[in-house]
């Protein structure tokens, strides 16, 4: 689609922290013009989305509840989405918004890989997009990015590859609270492993994506996603962050490992470490192959806003993509939004 | 195009050391069919493939010095291109493949980003690529991939930049001979720099593509890309490789910067140096930006393996490209062929 003069016209769907941040780094740039704005909490709907996202100026867009109505009204070339975690519960918000033949990009975590969750939701999905001409992409930094499209990218300069580790360290005390709670940060052994029974700590969302996404790009034949259960990180002495005192036998964070094996063995392992006191923060990749590449990037990527900027960054792929249901491992190379959208399109 | 059956028809057109690397690496890969191959040098023309390229068995096929009647007479989906670092000489070469209906993968440093050599050279090369419904891609490891692919795809995970700065440093004692003598290792300083001044030390072909392909990517408004001259580096202390021997004062190898300007400030800065003794060797990318990003591999990327890793990786995604002449920013992320070719395809 050729684009030089009209604004890149975007919906928001969804405008709780990171859908906010997204919002405030769109409002940065120049060549888009946000013309709706959705969301289901009580507590927003009606308010102003200057208001909502916390900045000091009105914007003139009022937070819907009724994602169908504003659908209607408004003729967004693209909706930025950020609303769950979860293939099922977004399925029917993306199906709505294709439905009226406007291109998604979403931060759902299911979704950058989500042929693994259900496939017959991802191929329908895919028909939907292609039947309404538009594309349909979930991405961010993590799935998304560090732990499958990176990986990948580093990939394509080996020869030969027999295993490939990648890991995420993130000191928790650097984060926002609500990521600090959401990993466990100050519970004892005996709360955490209540939450995670109950389901109120889930741990990272993502890691069965990367595992996937990479054995696709490489065409592997994996036996085996193994995605192990959550697990604590004891603080070994006592830790803290400005909002969170850890003592020593408590727990820290958490941590998660997943493979992809092939004859038992695991071919592709990643490692998910979030816990106040990290003592280095690193986003690491080691691909033992032909040639051997040993990737370090210290600190690791700041989360939030990485994930705000990829998504912004991939608005213009996303445009211009072919129709259908499409993963980061099927668009060109990621890069920044430096300037006006529309250049890039 | 859908191909699951038939072979991947290859087209070996060069065959000095790199050339020689990427044939080596294609027979290790299944479903490929190697249907010609191309030298002008009288040194091997007449011989079988197997012979020329150092390895025990004859491949049967006997390289000819007519490329136009090797085109005429094998049907191959693509040509492996591996002759010269220079735009004006493989344009002839590149065009007489394009014209017989033939994709091409190229190791020339200025085709990575020809734009900037000679712009209507470049626009001939799509018109034809399109008219021949072929696609031309230049690739290689640098540039390529680490200096331009790699900090572009990074970015993509930046919100703002301030300035991109990419190093590259190799030891060159852990290299092949030719590339030791290459960047002048174990000469004296006026030696250096008489061979400098014939031509005869041009040192590495792609800095100034390199920081193109990253300012079309970001869009950035250079005002200049700035190459500074080759320089020595002198060793301050005896240092040696297995072949050459290096005095203090001497020549131990030598280094390139260039640079995007903007505002008379560089926005992107890169650094390549290769000489016996470096200490560490390393390809690093620091992007100032929200967020920072400060990545390094250690040891750096060993040159020879990738590019004929990058290569051979980038065969399906040029099969599978839109026509025309691309550069590594246009295509899908790179990622790494591990089995048969087509199920890459």
């Amino acid at each position: 689609m050729e684009r030089t003069l009209e604004e890149v016209r975007v919906l928001i769907y969804g405008i709780g922290a990171i859908g906010s941040q997204i919002v405030r780094l769109i409002l940065k740039k120049k060549g888009f013009k946000i013309v709706g704005a959705v969301d289901i909490s009580p507590n927003i709907r009606g308010k102003d989305l200057g208001e909502v996202i916390g900045i000091d100026r009105k914007l003139g867009i009022i937070v819907s509840g009724d994602a169908e109505k504003t659908l209607s009204s408004v003729k967004a070339d693209i909706a930025v989405h950020a609303t769950s975690s979860f293939l099922k519960t977004v399925y029917p918000q993306i199906t709505s918004i294709v439905e009226h033949g406007v291109n998604v990009i979403s931060t759902c975590e299911e979704l950058t890989y989500p042929y693994i969750v259900d496939s017959s939701l991802a191929a329908s999905l895919d028909s939907l997009a292609k039947k309404h001409n538009v594309t349909v992409l979930g991405a961010g930094i993590n799935p998304g990015f560090l732990m499958d499209a990176l990986p990948i990218v580093l990939s394509g300069a080996c020869q030969e590859i027999k295993s490939i580790r990648v890991e995420r360290v993130i000191d928790a005390a650097k984060r926002r609270l609500p990521f600090q709670k959401k990993i466990g940060a100050g519970l004892s052994l005996q709360e955490f492993n209540k939450r995670i029974r109950d389901g109120r700590i889930t741990g990272h969302v993502g890691l069965e994506q990367s595992v996937s996404m990479i054995a696709d790009a490489l065409k592997l034949d994996l036996e085996e996603v193994k995605v192990e259960p959550v697990r604590p990180v004891i603080a070994e002495k006592p830790v803290e962050s400005r909002e969170i005192k850890v003592e020593e036998g408590m727990v820290a964070g958490l941590m998660q490992t997943a493979y992809g094996l092939i004859d038992q063995e695991p071919f592709i392992t990643l490692v998910f470490k979030a816990y106040i006191g990290a003592e280095g923060e690193y986003d690491s990749i080691t691909i033992e192959g032909t040639p051997r590449i040993d990737q370090r990037i210290t600190p690791c990527v700041q989360g939030d806003l990485a994930t705000a900027a990829v998504i912004v960054n991939s608005i213009p792929k996303v445009i211009k993509a072919p129709p259908g249901l499409k993963t980061m491992k099927d668009l060109p190379i990621p890069s920044a939004v430096l300037s006006d959208v529309r250049k890039y399109l």
